[in-house]
């Protein structure tokens, strides 16, 4: 006794990551309680955003700019590249550098849009790896930063790539592992915590 | 960083209740991950439920069709009217059908739009309780459930709505608590919401 409209709206949402019929139906309810024009605003958004965005030529990440800000400013470290799986990693690495510009991470970006995962079938060809080969090549690279995930598929696509960059002349760093800030070593696990003690720094 | 239609989407996700940045930031990524059709069936359910969907004349749910389906409908018995708060409510009471109809709820609804809420200031007049007492008035209504939330606001407005209908002639019911009270009627499963039909009591 939904009706159609409401109904597929409430289908469409479902649709969406973790969002499940509950909050669906939530959505689709404050939707049709929302003033016209914020609805049409959060519908255009979609539309806009999916129309204007599309993958940088250079890093691959997202951007409404070919190439994006980042590969075409001047007041960035071209020398230096820090390699992600996916563009909202970009997001996360660009928090880093809060509301001082000369904090955080200075350098440009490789998003490799996805990790190697042999037992899904997902080789370096499958990835933004032969890219950043050529980025390196043709550039003045010093240093390429690893930033991908600190798990399995992370962690093997940081070493096959390392092995792949190293005979070029390059620095191939990974990013540490160990507590994150604020966390509890009683409650951190007992991964977190031997690579935390294996990396640890004389102060 | 991020582009500005990217960063635009993300707040139109973050307008919505319950979505918070980090997921509306995981919304808006996965859009742009979506084929475009998909994306614009997203985008276009939004405006179809915005530009469809009205308030029945008669009852004041949800509908595609005016009256809507229910108030419209000769296997519904319209002697009995089920008063609720919101349109999903509606929906709620309806799934204490399930897939027999002769199960459940069989009467018709008006939906209040609201409750009685005298510390925010909204009275009798502010939510759909003179057009209620006008169906009553023309059609021949035999008894009024009140299926208003079972917290502070439902039982006022329960009461109020009971006492002014009772001089009417017609039996004036509650709904069972069955229910846990503070909890949404929205939320409720169906078998809790048939037992609280069921056991509904005169007041």
């Amino acid at each position: 006794m939904v009706p159609l409209p409401l109904a597929q709206l409430m289908d469409q949402f479902r649709r969406l990551p973790g969002i499940g019929p509950k909050t669906a139906a939530r959505l689709a309810y404050h939707v049709l309680g929302m003033e016209r024009e914020r609805a049409l605003a959060l519908a255009n958004s979609i539309i806009a955003a999916k129309d204007k965005i599309a993958y940088c030529s250079v890093c691959f990440s997202l951007t409404d700019e070919n190439p994006c800000a980042i590969c075409r400013s001047q007041t960035r470290d071209h020398h230096t590249i820090c390699v992600v799986e996916e563009p909202r990693d970009v997001a996360a690495m660009e928090r880093t550098r809060g509301h001082e510009r000369n904090r955080g991470y200075q350098g440009t970006y490789h998003v490799l849009q996805g990790t190697l995962s042999p037992l899904d079938g997902i080789g370096p060809e499958d990835i933004r790896i032969r890219e950043l080969v050529e980025r390196i090549q043709t550039g003045d690279v010093r240093e390429v930063i690893m930033a991908t995930n600190p798990n399995l598929e992370g962690e093997v696509t940081a070493t096959y790539v390392a092995r792949l960059l190293k005979p070029l002349g390059i620095q191939v760093t990974r990013i540490a592992r160990g507590l994150p800030t604020g966390s509890d070593l009683e409650y951190a696990d007992e991964e977190t915590l031997a690579k935390a003690l294996e990396n640890r720094r004389e102060i």
